[in-house]
C-alpha cells in the first residue's frame, strides 16, 4: 500500500506543545501521532494508531503463544464487586466514579481483578477447568493526580491485562513464569532496554510481584541494581537492618539547649559548637530526625504518624506512598500542630524529660498515643541526638531500646547510590525507568473475597489462586519513542514503524514525482509499506518532516536523478548511500527486510 | 489453528437467562458468547469477541476502500465542546456524566461530532486539505432509560463512526453517497436483510439522513414501505395533508350533554344514541381527540402541550419523542390538571362556549395561552365532534379554520398498515427492524458552532460542511444472530462464524478421538479454522452444543467410523451427508470454501 503524505491525515508542528515535558511527548505531538484532548487524555491520529496496533499485535501473539484466551470487559463497571474487595474505598480519588440515571454507582475500570474473578466463578466449577489464562486489551481509566509526559502517565490509556487461575501454588508459579517469559519476548520484540525488578504490589495486594522497567532517564520510577544481580524498584527495596549494638557504655540522656535549631544542619552546627565529640565532628547521620505526617485512611479517618530516621536522609515520598497505601500521608499543618501541642515542631523526639524522669511521648502505648515508626537502621543500641519535645532543646545519648522503643519499622528513607545492597553483593547503583509491565502473584485474595472456589480431585472445595499481569500498550508507544528518538524527531524500530520506508520527492519537475511514484509502486509490489511525500513543499520541509516522523529508512528522489541515482538514508545512524535508480527497489526492499 | 472445546473459555447454559427478551439475546448468553455485567453492559467472551472482530474487519475494509483514515478518540471527554453545541444540555439524562478529582465536568462520549470537528480545525486550514473522511471503531456510552435485548440496545457498545469534511454541498453529497455505497457493501457482506429508510436526524441535527434497518420482527424500530419504493422509519413519515374542505354548509357549533364519556368509545356511543347522523353512524374518526402532555425542555423548564388528532388514532410515543426532541413529553398528572383548571380532563376541546360566545381556549394566542398542535389531517373545513372544556359536555360541528385554529402541525399519530403513502403510490405496509447504520448530512451545524473554517480557492474563509455516519458493530453481532438463529441456537454465516467447522468426537474409544484429531489436523493444514469437541461428554450434549454454538458446518466422528464414514452436517439446512473418512478433509475444506 502506498500512502501519500498529501492525503494522510497528519500535520507536523514546528513548535513544541506547551505541556511537553519529555522528548517523546514533544515528538509524538509535533509529528502528528497524538493530540491532547484533556489532561492525560489523548486522541490517536492515524500514525499513532498504526504504532499502537503493531505493539498490540506483538502482545496478542505472545499471549496466544502461552495459551491466553482473549475476552473483553466493559470499562463502565458496577460498584458492588469493588465494594466487596474494599477497592471501591481504597482507590480513593484515583478512580473515576459516576452514577447512572437511576443513581446506581459505577466506576471506570482501572484494572479488572474483580470482574475476571466473577466471570470465572460464573463459568467454571472444577479443577479440570484449570489452569486458565484469559486476557483483554482494553481502555482503562485512572484519575491521576498528576497526569504527565503525554502517554507515559495518562488518565485514559490502553492496557493488556491478563489473569491466571490455578488450583494450587505450583500452578500459579507456573502461570507467573509463563507470563514472565512472554513479557521478556514482548519487550525484546519491542526493542526496549528494560530491567526486571522486584516491586511493591500496591493496591493490587498479593505476595510476589515484579516490574518490567524500560530504562529511561525521563522515567518516573527509580530502581536499584547490585553487583550481584539484585534489582528492585526503590519502592520495593527493603533496607537491611544492621545488628543490634551494645549500649552498656553509653552515658545517660542529656538535655541540652539548642536555640534556633529547627533544621538538622543547624542542630549539627550547634552541638559541634556546644558539645563537641572527641573522636570526630557530629554529622547529620548522628541525629534522629522525627517527621510527623497526617495519615488519611480510605474510610476518611485521620491519625498522626511520626517517622524516625537518620538525619542525613530524607523521606522518599514515593516509598512512603507505596508503604502506607491505600492510606495517604499529607503534611502536618499548623492546625494539626495546634491540636497536638506536645509535638514541638522542629524538636520532636521520642523521649521527653519535662517531668524530670524519662517519659516516652511517641508510640502507641506512650502517654500521647501517637504512632511512631522508625527506619530499619534504628536498631537497639544505636545512639542519637534527637529532639527533646520542647522548643529549642535537644537530647544527647538517646539510645534505641534503652530510652525508647518504636511501634515498628517503616522503611521509607531515600535510597542512595552506594548504599549497601540487600543481597550483600556491594553498593547499589540507581537508575530511572518507565514501568511497562507488571506481573503479580495475587494468590487467593480476590478468589476468597468473591467466593471463587472449585472442586479439587477429591471433590473438596478449594479456593482458586490467581495471578494478574499488565502491559501498558499505549505507554509502550511512548516508551519506545522515548528510547529511540533524538534531537531531530522520532526514530522507530523497523518492527513498529507505521511505514517501512518514506520516499521524498524533492524537486519541482514532474519527472521527480514520476520517478518517486515509480519507486513507490515497485516497493509496494514487493510488499513494502510506503509513505510517499508528494506534497508541494520545499526539500527542507520534507527532510525535516522525514526526520520528525521517524520512518527507519527514507529515500530521497531529487537532484541525484540527473546522475541516475537516489539517496537512501538510515534514520537511526544518519548514514546515507547513493543507489542507482534501477537497483533502488531491490536495494530498499532488502534494507527494510522484505 | 485447532481450538479444543475442553480448553476454550466457554460454558453453555441449559437455562434461558431471566432477562432474555429475544432469541439472539438468549442464544448469545446461553452459547457463552457474552455475559451481562450490568443493565445494557456486557462482557465479550472469546467466541463473541471473534464474531465482533470479523464484523469489524469487514467495516475496516470497506471504510478503507472509500479512503477513510482511522483515528481513535478517547471515550472520556471534556464538557466544553459539548457545551458549545448545546448537546451537554440537550442529551439530558441520556449521557453519562462525571467529575474528575478537580471537579472538572466530563462525559462518556455517545458520539463524537464535536471532537472530530475540533480535531480537523486543529490540523487543517485549506480547501486543499479536503475532502477528508476519518473514522474510528470505538466504545461508546449512552445511559438508555430502557436497555434491552442484550447487545441490541446497550449502554456501553461499540460503534464505527466516521465523519466527512468538505468545502461545499456537492462534496458532502459525494461523501454521503460514498458512505451509502460502503454501507450497502458492508451489510451485504454481513448477510443481513436490510432496508434503507428515510430517518429523523434527532439530536444529531442536520438535513438529510437515512437509516439502514435490519428487517427483524423483534426490532424496536417500525418502518413503512410503499408500492412505489418509498421507505421510512415511522418516526420520519410525514403524513400528507388532505386538501382543505368547503365548510360553508356546516351548521354552527352545538354543545351537547354527554355524561360519562371520558373515552372516545363512550363518546361515539353517546352521540350515536343522542344525535344520530343521517348518512351513517358516528365513528371514532369523526372525533377530535385532544391529548395534553407536559413538555420538559432541556433547560428544565416545563410547559403544557395539547395535541389534537382524529379520535381513531393514538399518539405514537416514538414519533412524538422524535418530533419534539431534545425536549421530552411526560404524562400530564393530577397536579398539572389542578394547576390548569380550564383543561377539563377527558373533555378538552379547542373551543369553549362557557361565555355564550365561541372562545378558543387552546392556542398560544388564546386566552389561556396553551400551545395547541394538530395532526396534518386536521385541515381547514374538517368537521369534528370534540370536547367542550366542561365535564360531561362535548361540541358538534366544530370546524377547523372556522371555529378554531391551531399553532401548527404535529405529525405524531400512529402510522397504520394501509395508510396512504406520502409518495402517492398506494397503501403503506409496516414492518419492524433494527437500526444497524445511520448516515447523516450534518451540513454546517457543528463547523459553525465550533469555528471550523478553511480558505477556499479564492482565499475566502468558508465554513466546512460535514457528514456523520455510524454503524453499531456490537449491535450488528446481535442483528446477525437474530436474523440467522433458530429454535436450536445460533447459526452463523460462514464469513462471520468464529470457526469454519465444529468437529464432534462422539463415542468412548480412543479411536474416535484419534480420528477426530486426525481430521482436525488435516483441516487445519488446509487453512480451516477448527473447533474440536474433545470433551468427555455424551453425544447428546455435544450435538446440542454444536447446534447452540452455531458453526455453519459440523462433522460427527463417531459411530460411522466402523463403516469408514463421518457425518457432515449443515447447521442452517440441517442436512447431513455421510462422507468417507479418507475424503473428509477435502470435502469439508471445499464445503467451507477453503
Amino acid at each position: 500500500m502506498i500512502t501519500r503524505l498529501s492525503q494522510l491525515f497528519v500535520r507536523t508542528l514546528r513548535e513544541d506543545p506547551a505541556d511537553a515535558e519529555i522528548p517523546s511527548h514533544r515528538w509524538l505531538v509535533r509529528g502528528g501521532y497524538i493530540r491532547r484532548v484533556a489532561p492525560g487524555i489523548y486522541t490517536w491520529l492515524p500514525l499513532g494508531l498504526m504504532v499502537l496496533r503493531r505493539i498490540e499485535q506483538v502482545v496478542h501473539e505472545e499471549m496466544d503463544a502461552i495459551g491466553g484466551q482473549e475476552v473483553r470487559f466493559p470499562a463502565l463497571l458496577p460498584r458492588e464487586p469493588y465494594e466487596i474487595t474494599n477497592r471501591w474505598t481504597e482507590y480513593g480519588p484515583n478512580v473515576f466514579r459516576l452514577q447512572d440515571r437511576k443513581k446506581g454507582d459505577y466506576l471506570l475500570g482501572p484494572t479488572h481483578e474483580e470482574m475476571f474473578t466473577l466471570l470465572v466463578k460464573d463459568l467454571y466449577s472444577s479443577y479440570k477447568d484449570l489452569p486458565l489464562i484469559i486476557y483483554q486489551i482494553q481502555t482503562k481509566y485512572r484519575d491521576e493526580a498528576r497526569p504527565r509526559a503525554g502517554l507515559l502517565r495518562g488518565r485514559e490509556f490502553v492496557m493488556k491485562d491478563s489473569y491466571s487461575f490455578d488450583v494450587d501454588d505450583d500452578g500459579l508459579r507456573a502461570a507467573y513464569q509463563k507470563h514472565r517469559g512472554a513479557y521478556i519476548k514482548i519487550f525484546d520484540r519491542l526493542g526496549l532496554d528494560y530491567v526486571i525488578v522486584q516491586a511493591m504490589s500496591g493496591a493490587m495486594g498479593g505476595s510476589a510481584s515484579e516490574e518490567f522497567l524500560a530504562v529511561l532517564p525521563n522515567g518516573e520510577d527509580t530502581f536499584v541494581r547490585s553487583p550481584g544481580g539484585y534489582a528492585a524498584n526503590t519502592e520495593a527495596v527493603r533496607v537491611p537492618a544492621p545488628p543490634a549494638q551494645d549500649a552498656s557504655g553509653i552515658p545517660p540522656v542529656q538535655v541540652i539547649d539548642t536555640p534556633g535549631t529547627g533544621t538538622i544542619a543547624e542542630l549539627v552546627d550547634a552541638v559541634n559548637a556546644s558539645h563537641p565529640r572527641s573522636d570526630r565532628a557530629w554529622e547529620a547521620g548522628d541525629t534522629l530526625k522525627n517527621i510527623v505526617f497526617m495519615v488519611e485512611h480510605p474510610d476518611g479517618s485521620r491519625e498522626p504518624l511520626v517517622v524516625g530516621l537518620p538525619g542525613d536522609r530524607e523521606v522518599d515520598e514515593k516509598r512512603l506512598e507505596a508503604a502506607i497505601e491505600p492510606s495517604a500521608a499529607v503534611p502536618f499543618g499548623e492546625a494539626d500542630f495546634a491540636a497536638y501541642p506536645h509535638l514541638a515542631k522542629g524538636y520532636i523526639g521520642p523521649v521527653s524529660l519535662s517531668s524530670g524522669e524519662p517519659v516516652q511521648v511517641l508510640g502507641e502505648k506512650a502517654p500521647y498515643g501517637i504512632r511512631y515508626l522508625t527506619d530499619p537502621r534504628v536498631v537497639p543500641g544505636t545512639r542519637w541526638v534527637t529532639g527533646a519535645n520542647e522548643p529549642d532543646r535537644h537530647q544527647l545519648n538517646v539510645t534505641a531500646g534503652r530510652d525508647f522503643t518504636s511501634d515498628g519499622v517503616l522503611d521509607v528513607a531515600e535510597i542512595r547510590e552506594g548504599d549497601p545492597a540487600p543481597d550483600g553483593s556491594g553498593p547499589l547503583t540507581l537508575a530511572r525507568g518507565v514501568e511497562i509491565g507488571h506481573i503479580f502473584q495475587l494468590g487467593r485474595k480476590y478468589a476468597q473475597a468473591l467466593g471463587l472456589n472449585v472442586l479439587d480431585e477429591n471433590g473438596k472445595l478449594v479456593t482458586v489462586t490467581m495471578g494478574s499481569y499488565g502491559i501498558g500498550t499505549s505507554r509502550a508507544v511512548a516508551a519506545v519513542a522515548e528510547s529511540t528518538c533524538d534531537d531531530k524527531g522520532l526514530c522507530w524500530p523497523r518492527s513498529l514503524a507505521p511505514f517501512d520506508v518514506h520516499i521524498l520527492a524533492t524537486g519541482k519537475g514532474q519527472e521527480v514525482l514520476d520517478a518517486a511514484e515509480q519507486l513507490a509502486a515497485g516497493l509496494d509490489a514487493a510488499g513494502v509499506h510506503v509513505l510517499l511525500d508528494d506534497r508541494k513543499a520545499s526539500p527542507g520541509v520534507k527532510f525535516a518532516d522525514a526526520e520528525l516522523l521517524g520512518m527507519p529508512t527514507s529515500v530521497v528522489v531529487g537532484r541525484g536523478l540527473a546522475n541516475g541515482v537516489v539517496e537512501v538514508r538510515d534514520r537511526a545512524s544518519g548514514e546515507s548511500t547513493e543507489i542507482s535508480v534501477e537497483s533502488a527497489v531491490d536495494h530498499v526492499a532488502r534494507v527494510v527486510g522484505k
